[in-house]
C-alpha cells in the first residue's frame, strides 16, 4: 500500500531534507521512525529537497508500506517518536501509482524579511535583513520574472540539469509590521531559485539596480550576473498541489 | 554617569535573567561584555528577573559607566560582541537616581497560546496547547482578576516576600489564526503569577472550572488552590512603563 504523509518541520537544526550519512536530516529521522515502526526497511520520497535551514509549512512525502496499521495511530506513534521539530500532519492513503515528486502540480514557497529592528526571537525564522527596501520596485521588478522563463541565471548550473525553464504563475508581496513576505506559486523551482530572486529583488529594493535591470539578467543566462543570495531562514516550503 | 538600555531576547537558551554563577544568563551575558568595554566590573540593574525560557520584546537595566562613551557607538559594540539571542535596542542618559526597578509605573506582559494544529516552528515561542478553549468563559474569569487584589494564590510562596497585593490593570485577549494572545498590564508582577493566571484560565477556558470559582482560588490566598503553570515558552516581557 501507498501513503501519502504531509508534515512540517523547523529546518534550523538539520543538514536540510536529504539523506545523508551521519547527518541530521529531515529524511533520515523519518526514515528511521518509519522503519523502527514497519521493522523494515523504508524509503521515503519527497515532493523536492529543501537546504540546510530552509523550513517547511506542508512538505509532502510518499512510502509504501506492507502492514495494515491505522492511520491515526501511525501518526501518533510517529509524533511521539520523533523529536518536536518534526510534525507529522496528516497520513493518507494513495494509489500505487502515485508519486509525491512527479506529480506535483504547483508548488508555492514564500519568503520573510525583517526591514525594521533586528528581533532576536525572529532570528530563524526571518531574515533580519534591518533596512528599508523600496518595495513597490521590487513588485515592479517581479513582472519580469513572473511568467514562463529560462531560470538559468538564478540557478545553481550543474550538469544534473539539462531544462532551467520554470513558469512562476505568481509572486505576491505583503508587507505587515515591517514584515516582507514575498510568496512564489511556480509549477517547479531549481536549487536556489527562490533564495536567488529574493537576493535580486532586493538588489532592486536597495535601488542599486532598475527593475527592467532584472530582464536583462534573466535573459543573460548566466548565472554570474546575478550573485546573491538571500539566506535560508527566511525561507519556507509552504505548499505543494498535486490536483 | 547613569544610563539606562532596553533589549530584547529569545530566552530559549538562557537560564533566565538573573545572574547566576557559571550559568548563561542573560545579566551575566551583557555584564560580561560592558566589563570589556568599560575594563572595569559593571553591574546592571533590570526592571526585574524573567525565568528560564520566559522572552523579552523590551527589557530594561540601568548602569553607571564612568567613561564618556558615544551611545550609539556603545550600542553598537555590544551588539557585536552580544551573541544574536540578545539584543540592544536603545541606550539613553538618565538622572543618577533613577532605577530602572523602583521606578517602574507599571509593566505588560503578553502571553501566546496555540489552540490550533501543533506547529513546529513556533514551538519554542507560542505554548502549544493544541485543544480548544472556550476564549469567551476565559473572559469572564479574567473581571474577576482584573484590579487590586491579594495574588497569593497564583504566585510561588517564599519568605521573601511580604507583600502579595498587585493591581492588574486590564487583561485583554486576541484571537487571531488560532493563536490566542492574553496581554496583562499591572503595576508589578509576582513571581510565576501570569503563568499561573494563564494556566489557571486555561483550566475555565477547557470547562473544567467555571469563571467564578476563579474569585473563590482568589479569595482562598492560599497556592494550593490552583496548581497550574502554563509553560515558559509562552511568555513575553512585553513593556515597562516608567511614566
Amino acid at each position: 500500500m501507498r501513503y501519502l504523509m504531509t508534515f512540517s518541520y523547523d529546518g534550523t537544526n538539520f543538514n536540510g531534507y536529504q539523506k545523508q550519512p551521519k547527518k541530521r536530516t529531515v529524511q533520515n529521522e523519518i526514515e528511521k521512525i518509519l522503519s523502527q515502526i514497519y521493522n523494515e526497511k523504508i524509503t521515503i520520497s519527497a515532493s523536492g529537497r529543501t537546504d540546510s535551514g530552509v523550513h517547511a509549512i506542508n512538505q509532502y512525502a510518499h512510502f509504501d508500506g506492507n502492514k495494515n496499521i491505522n492511520l491515526d495511530k501511525l501518526r501518533n506513534s510517529m509524533n511521539k517518536m520523533l523529536d518536536n521539530d518534526i510534525y507529522i500532519k496528516c497520513i493518507t492513503e494513495v494509489n500505487d501509482d502515485f508519486h509525491a515528486r512527479f506529480n506535483v502540480v504547483k508548488k508555492e514557497y514564500i519568503y520573510k524579511i525583517n526591514i525594521g529592528e533586528y528581533n532576536p526571537i525572529d532570528r530563524n525564522y526571518i531574515y533580519q535583513y534591518c533596512h528599508n527596501l523600496n518595495v513597490n520596485k521590487m513588485k515592479d521588478a517581479s513582472k519580469y520574472l513572473e511568467g514562463e522563463h529560462n531560470f538559468k541565471s538564478l540557478t545553481k548550473t550543474t550538469k544534473e540539469i539539462d531544462n532551467y525553464v520554470r513558469n512562476i504563475y505568481t509572486i505576491d508581496f505583503d508587507l505587515d509590521n515591517n514584515i516582507l513576505t514575498i510568496s512564489f506559486i511556480g509549477n517547479g523551482f531549481l536549487r536556489y531559485m527562490v533564495r536567488n530572486i529574493v537576493g535580486l529583488l532586493i538588489s532592486v529594493g536597495e535601488e542599486k539596480i532598475k527593475p527592467v535591470q532584472v530582464k536583462e539578467i534573466l535573459d543573460a543566462e548566466d548565472r554570474t550576473k546575478s550573485k546573491k543570495t538571500a539566506p535560508s531562514e527566511g525561507l519556507y516550503l509552504y505548499n505543494v498541489f498535486y490536483v
